[in-house]
């Protein structure tokens, strides 16, 4: 519930599957309120009782912005925030503007594109922007694990590339779609096997292909235990994503967005290499980043 | 429909989605009918009936045995044919039996299993042994593409070791189920941009996880025609599948199992790799298999 309270602004992390809302004084949480009214859900017409329903008791005369950030902002979102190339910064002045039938307006900040090779995210670059204004003067690769894990390379404040993979959801199919969902235990984890994988899957990648559908034999013949299928399909995985950005952050400093286990796994990948890398909290960087929007928005106003 | 006839025997194909049974007189097929009571559609007592809706017809006082290979013979199937370990000939002697309520009796073909690396096969032994039928003395490398495509090392008449890919499963589930599915357009296909992405692939196969979102990505840009996308996806999974068996092929006599488009596409992948492979219809090799079976259980019975 979000409770009521006069919050100078609000700040929206909005994205496919969720709706997260944060009643705002200045850099300062308030209120919180979430619900499940993601983009993926919702008809056009339907972004505005969404929010209504979570944020009208935050709604007040004197309430300035509310700024946010995510797949809202995509083409099939509540309006169509196009994509700012990259190199650039993070964000930009002028977000796209909604006017709500109550008065109020909706700021929704830029995704970020690439030509080559094509990339996009939407999202990200508030976290970035946060992660920046966290960190001043941070040039380095910053690994954002998700559905979708992307790399940023940031320098001189600005996004200079980015890679995106698609490792999470590849996971996510292999564990609860494929053959492999019979052998692959829910809440399962062993630290050595995954290490064991990643170490594997970084010294030969182009075997990874070969190994997954013995996860599923092993099971079968009642070779290897169930409770390991989960650890060493996830370390395959994040193996070879790391063999394919090592050119990528081999001798930069490292970031980390995110502590949630998925986060760990791939800290103790790297770290395993030798690469130390620093763990950042995500709310916290989407949170940076939509204040800096929202006193850029502010500054120009 | 079946039909009605008087076969010496009858040989089935039974897999996980698909029933197929053929009336046969020696290794001639008198009458065929086919239905989708696939092994995963159906509980231990529903086999019987389902068999019996479409052999019918055919049953009379002559009829000899009926011989299934598949995954009929899984733990979740009508009966359990246990794994047998390889090396060893395709087939063996002693196949499962089952007696029907009519008294007939169904035999069915044990699939075969490997220690290290862990792998199964259930259906594709009995392919391997026709095609050694029909090809006697032959020695090399058989792949058999498929949801899971197989690479079998035959010599001396018997199966050496094999190793099974997910490369058809995770095909599907990339352009099916993924975020990929807004941007593979079904039915598309472009050889060279295939053969383009099965030589990055094999060039640089642990870039492949890197490459997939720009499919979507250069699609909402629109910076990619959708119409490659297809190919493209296929490309970089069979590039990285060939780049993975290389060691496993190279230098041998290689065969294919099927004359279907994915089939077709693994053949030409391999030929501008100056591998020239000979394809065999999969179906003839099926029927030449059970009738090997049939003949073995004849003499020894």
């Amino acid at each position: 519930m979000s409770g009521t309270c006069t919050p100078e602004w609000i700040a929206l992390d909005w994205g496919t599957s969720n709706l997260r809302a944060f009643a705002m004084q200045g850099a300062t949480v308030l209120a919180r309120a979430a619900s499940d009214a993601g983009m993926s859900k919702l008809e056009p017409t339907g972004f505005e009782p969404a929010l209504r329903t979570l944020i009208d008791p935050w709604i007040h005369d004197g309430l300035g912005a509310i700024i946010a950030c995510g797949m809202v902002g995509s083409r099939q979102g509540w309006a169509e925030a196009p994509y700012r190339a990259v190199p650039c910064a993070p964000i930009a002045d002028g977000l796209t503007q909604i006017t709500m039938h109550t008065g109020q307006r909706v700021h929704i900040v830029s995704g970020l594109s690439q030509n080559a090779p094509p990339d996009v995210m939407r999202g990200e670059e508030t976290q970035i922007a946060g992660f920046l204004s966290l960190n001043p003067q941070w040039d380095g690769v910053l690994c954002m694990p998700g559905t979708h894990t992307k790399w940023v390379h940031l320098s001189a404040s600005e996004v200079v590339s980015f890679q995106t993979f698609m490792t999470g959801e590849i996971f996510a199919l292999l564990s609860e779609v494929s053959v492999l969902r019979h052998s692959v235990a829910p809440d399962t984890w062993d630290e050595a096997v995954f290490q064991d994988a990643v170490a594997d899957s970084l010294s030969r990648p182009e075997r990874v292909a070969a190994k997954l559908f013995a996860l599923r034999a092993g099971d079968l013949l009642s070779l290897t235990a169930p409770d390991n299928a989960r650890a060493t399909l996830s370390g395959y995985l994040i193996g070879m994503e790391i063999a394919a950005t090592r050119p990528y952050w081999l001798g930069q400093n490292l970031a980390i967005l995110g502590m949630n286990p998925q986060a760990h796994a791939y800290q103790t990948a790297l770290s395993a290499q030798g690469v130390p890398a620093t763990m950042v909290d995500a709310e916290r960087a989407t949170l940076a980043g939509l204040t800096a929007a929202h006193r850029q928005l502010k500054a120009c106003t």
